[in-house]
């Protein structure tokens, strides 16, 4: 209802509204017409971009539910995240699902076309950082971006990660992923130019303390350049960097 | 020396090197040359940017004598962050130095003019919070970036706040800083598009534990986009924050 | 025995009592008669608000045998909180038992008529943080208050609240509910003019601590009138409610 | 300018306002006329209560500034907190101050007459904790509320706390006070059939972690009816427990 | 070999033993003759005092076989802590044992005459607490000492604790066990005239953080007199309280 | 007034007082009477034991005060502790104090003679330990115990310990005062037969945090028999060793 | 790889390969080549050595894969850490593989022949530390060092581990593992005249925090030459003394 | 007196000495003949390294005391760590000490040749760690041993270490200092082939806490053959580096 504080107003100039209910209504629902519905009128501009549901929670039903109805909109791609594997089969019985088991992701319809403005590079220091990575690479590709995985690139072995420096120095944007001591986020600061985001991992043992030694380390990286999201959060650091990697999208409409 | 790698391998085909004495150099120096130093060449790529001193822990004589050496070479505008007052007095005998008390910031010569693709907006929760989101503000405005500050705009009076929809909803990247219960990020997040760096500052007491709980409410954001620096990290976030307003810039150029 | 002290003492006063027993008789049980044992005396006064069993880590027949003793005493309501689901089956197979699953709350018999003073609002952030909600609002029910409920109110979709203005500004007491980064305990606390009772609640992940993240953004908050109660504590902050709530009804009683 | 969005309004049905400029007024300004400015409206009901000043970190000029217009406007009373000894003095050469050292406190004017429900009860610990429970006493009367002060009834010498009884039994709310182990809120908690308002300090030294030990103690109190506030907060607690003691006020203007 | 070093002495006066080898004894095993082996001193002087076995990690044929030693030995109590259900089953089908399931304890034999100097007194707060002070009430008796029990006197009804004013005051020790905000300890050091013990239980939810917050209460305990053991180690406190119950025992010695 | 409950029982019992106003009475101070303010009638038994007064945050004329009042009492030894230098130096100027600088520990009057059952062991680990060690066993000599210090018996050069073996065996209480790692008490424990108090301080320096890892180590003792005070509490625990060490009189007077 | 920068050098040198692919062949793969991926040419020197599989995370399918290469390629002895008996039990159904149930070890083939300085010894404090310490000791004698285990030397029995002192002074590496309060490393670390490696575990209950209060006391430990690995990381202790029992070796081929 | 226990037993055998007066002699002082008084024994081995005094918390006499007695006993080289710059302007009145202000390190008389098996890498992050790099550096070379520095190469600037490649694959023992994230140890630990010693320092503001972040993920690293000292302990890894530097010295003695 985008129409409606403007609405309001010509109907009180039409007099067809009285001032105390053109009032009234602008105390009861002042906002939802304001336009910041964020979500909503930023994949009005860009079609083909997934719709997110947040799985973690939801039954098969619910889940169910918002796809079928997100699909009878014309919704082409969805982005299913923290989805178990109990729930994705049953819901690749009824739809075009997906499944991606070790990030737990699931994918219903196709993948959009990249439409941002570069790369954005997904590095992860070992295999047990995939599923985090993943979940990362998958929203990023999902919201119509071109991504790029550099995995097992750990600082222990840093010729693995300097033999990438090609695509470190030309990325738009990159994600570290990292549990342990998280020293990847302060290496691949230090070479890249571009902004880089960086995701604790629960990875570990003892005094890692289920990912806040990766957390500090990535907090207190020596290296400028760096912003860290919560523990685990693939899809934070993967919307993030579609934000960044959509700006200039954002730019030519203007 | 930009040309040192391929030097050394024409100096080898042209004979004018033996293929022991170029493996010599190239272990000993082997990154020198490869171009990954950031900084150099990014600033190459924008005159006029400044030069960053961090000045903790420096003498006055050590940051004059960086000062002058920057000065001599070119250099139009240099930042001193963490610079005490009592440095700063000195070094204002000796240089051309705008000193911001409250931030602890320095500024050498005149800022550049803003030449990325559209507004930083800092927005900070309280007066408490404003050395940190000036340290914020005036990193980006030294690295040519165009702010917008929004201060005293904390989430106990979200009239204020929501007033500057505005400012919010076009901004290129927004720098939110708040301590105490660091809500301000959330809110923000929930109404921007736009990237949001979120900066925890150590103000409140009690339990607010020198900005650790602004720091955990911010990487727990229930609003998807924001990431997080260190607390009291506004340089981290200014530079940030830059890089993302100059990706345009840097994509130009290919 | 709200007689004894009188009792004894009238017992001395007849000589019916020697003072050395009297003096044993007040040393050994000097308190049950004193009136303070706050529930008794507070109940007598408001026939059908309900008694408060708490469920954890009692057996079936345990709970069965105080609900039947309560019964039986003539008690309308009772109230059983965390009350596990295999517990609530058995219960219903000899009680008349409603059972709220997400709540982990059992209702024994019918709710009292609401004779509270206002309306106890309670809002929660996000649909994960419902069981403690409603462990919250069930409990200001059960005890005699009219409870209004604002669910899905969290902050990075700030005009859901802001729709809900009305409510807010005429409660006589907020319970906020939130996990993540609880701010909308400041939010509301800004908002509204009478006291606000924050409940953290464990939902999250990563460095949300397990309720922590909230706990310490809600007793940070910005905002005057907030006090908070212990993490997932709906019935801690129910029962103040309620307090609150009632406080003219004892002020009439004088 | 509580006539603004009716003003809006009604100058559009005037054809005063177009519809334009008048959606233009409602975004920049859409707020601060909703009334919600909760300090404000709540203060015109009851004249006499005291404005607060926060105190912390604002110079001499600053709060005589502030003090000078409250006073001006007609303000009778006003309470500054956190008010170091020095700014004080200054304060004192020119304005009627009484300052309370120990809490930091400063009353401008004289203290309102009480217009609560019932009288607030203040029960401190120890010695130490005198200045949190001075901040919450005096921030409760000067809001205008009876306070009756228990100090020293530390749980360590249960007897003196007992021999308090009626006061306890008697108060609307009750704010209790204590450092170390906190213990405190519990008793009283279990005593009292009115809200709790805990508050931790910082008093104790090695394992009280500044306040820490205390506050874990009275989240985690086995008593119902139990809320707490920050480490030290003793105006927050004066804040709610002044709410509490006034819903009856709110009440009759309905 | 209580005459180990005085025999190697004699042996080398006696020219039995030469230098050397004398040497090389003393360094070999300079210790198993000095006497503070501890625990076999002690039991050598009182008989019928239980053996203890720290049941946890270790299997039923271990338990068992340990326990077929010591009643060859003549041992007539052997007291077993943290032994599972499974495992006391399958020992109660070869050995004549007690089992006391919920404190995990396991009796074989039957429990000492008390011969200690005066009655250990166990307080714990609430029904959750019973476990723990089972365990350290079990084997307070199974070491030989007389134990009152007051369980369910938690401070958040101070007169079932006040009740029994006689046991707290004339106890030779006392056991407090609490967990959630731990009061008991300071409550009951206030009162008593002996050395009291607390034990922390892991009993609590939320900010409990599984016993820390009474662990850190206790510590701080504002009551002289009160020293604390390690959270849930219900054996620890019984086992010092029993130490200080014998001392005179010793003394007698002399 | 240790008559009054009589006293009150026996009035009402000879018709000197009414029913009504004894009732009064035994509201109003009900345990004054009741004899356990367990210090005064302690120290009725045992003439000559010291008074304590807590120094910290009392001023000097507050501290002269007590102690005049004290001295006026027949008071002959009066132990302040956590009493500053420059307090000390004052009093020093009107009354006989000895002063323990680096304790901070005063005594004013002369020790009393030991009284109590056996010997109290007072070990530290390193130099840095000892006013710690010495507040305790200062507290300890002043409440009339024999104390035998074993200094700089740190558990690096364990054969210092083992060659005080002898005093280890014959304690009656052994006090153990360590920083950094706190092993001391578990060797301490190991071999001792009598109770053991840990006091943890906070000597150390980088992952001490300020006493925790010391505190940490003492509760998780592996030797039985081990409890444990606050961080730096040498009073406490020179308390409670003196309880322990009197025990045996306080029996005799049965 | 050994000849590659040189090889590509020689290459240019002989106009075989061109200036610009030998400038990307270096900026590709530019470290492999340089000889520091540590393993493979340290292995090089030792053959018999054993190959480490991490098995944590590992599918049966995977460690068999590794294993039959590494076997395949003439790998006499590889060692698997964190290897589940499930996993293990398959891979003995194909390969000759050894199981170690608590320490999760798995041994394939035969190992080493001991070739280093001297011995490594493995000091336990009990029983329920035995599966960290044989990590370590496997892991040492897997890599070909002589391995002295000294199990059940805890504390709290000193003439135990007194009754080691020649192993203990004559070791090259001590590797002390020690939960609770784990102080066990400073004991060793006073008496040792080598280094010594603590290694924190995971055992204890309450306050050890699942390893931290071990963590701690070694971190702090007041022995001098005593360093620490994470909790429970037997394997990073047996491979740091091995390098250091190695170094000799090393030594010598210069 | 490494006479003692021989020396005993030979007077027995000589009939000098009774069996009795041994046996006390023995027990009075059993241990500081039996040769583990580690320092003592290692000097007497190896003239001329030095003797080392903890400075912090002692005297100008004190030190001054101390560093003239051993002298006197032919001592060469003294080093005082953690020595304040007061104490070592007094020092330097009256003995020969070279002063090192930054690491707080004083050098009384000559360092020693360099007797050690290699050369000792300290590798520091960046200019604030290096006060604690040179404690480290300075006891590494008072003791004995060759030192080579490797400061400023932080990972953020990766090339600046891999310039030093040389060093790290030919040291003997590396020592790297760090703060912040402490990511450098990691990445030094998968280059070299010798043991680490990694050093936390409390460089870094915010959610370093004091040197815990750096410590953490110097616990966690990805790199096997790094161990950990306490946050800023130079001395102890300049200890053990120089301990592993010397094994091969004790090797043949044997």
């Amino acid at each position: 209802m985008t129409h409606s504080i403007e609405g309001i107003l010509q109907a009180v100039a039409n007099k067809e509204l009285s001032v105390d209910d053109a009032l009234l209504a602008l105390k009861k629902e002042p906002f939802t017409d304001l336009g910041y519905a964020k979500v909503d009128n930023h994949r009005a501009v860009r079609q083909g971009a997934a719709e997110v549901i947040y799985g973690a929670g939801k039954t098969f039903a619910q889940i169910r539910g918002i796809c079928e109805a997100m699909l009878k909109d014309g919704q082409e791609c969805i982005l299913i995240t923290r989805l178990n594997q109990e729930c994705a089969q049953q819901l690749r019985g009824v739809i075009n699902l997906e499944y991606h088991k070790d990030a737990k992701v699931g994918i219903v319809g196709k993948l959009p076309e990249p439409d941002g403005v570069g790369t954005i590079v997904v590095a992860a220091a070992g295999t047990s950082d995939l599923p985090v990575a993943e979940e990362a690479a998958l929203t990023a590709e999902a919201l119509g971006n071109k991504v790029d995985r550099l995995y097992d690139v750990g600082v222990a072995g840093i010729h693995r990660l300097l033999a990438h420096m090609d695509e470190v120095m030309t990325a738009q944007v990159i994600i570290t992923v990292a549990g342990m001591e998280g020293a990847l986020a302060s290496v691949i600061g230090g070479m890249a130019s571009c902004p880089v985001i960086a995701v604790p991992t629960s990875v570990g043992y003892g005094a890692s303390f289920g990912g806040v030694a990766a957390l500090l380390a990535m907090l207190n990286s020596c290296a400028s350049g760096v912003s860290v999201v919560n523990i685990d959060n693939g899809f934070g650091a993967g919307f993030q960097a579609h934000l960044i990697n959509h700006l200039k999208t954002l730019d030519r409409e203007k």
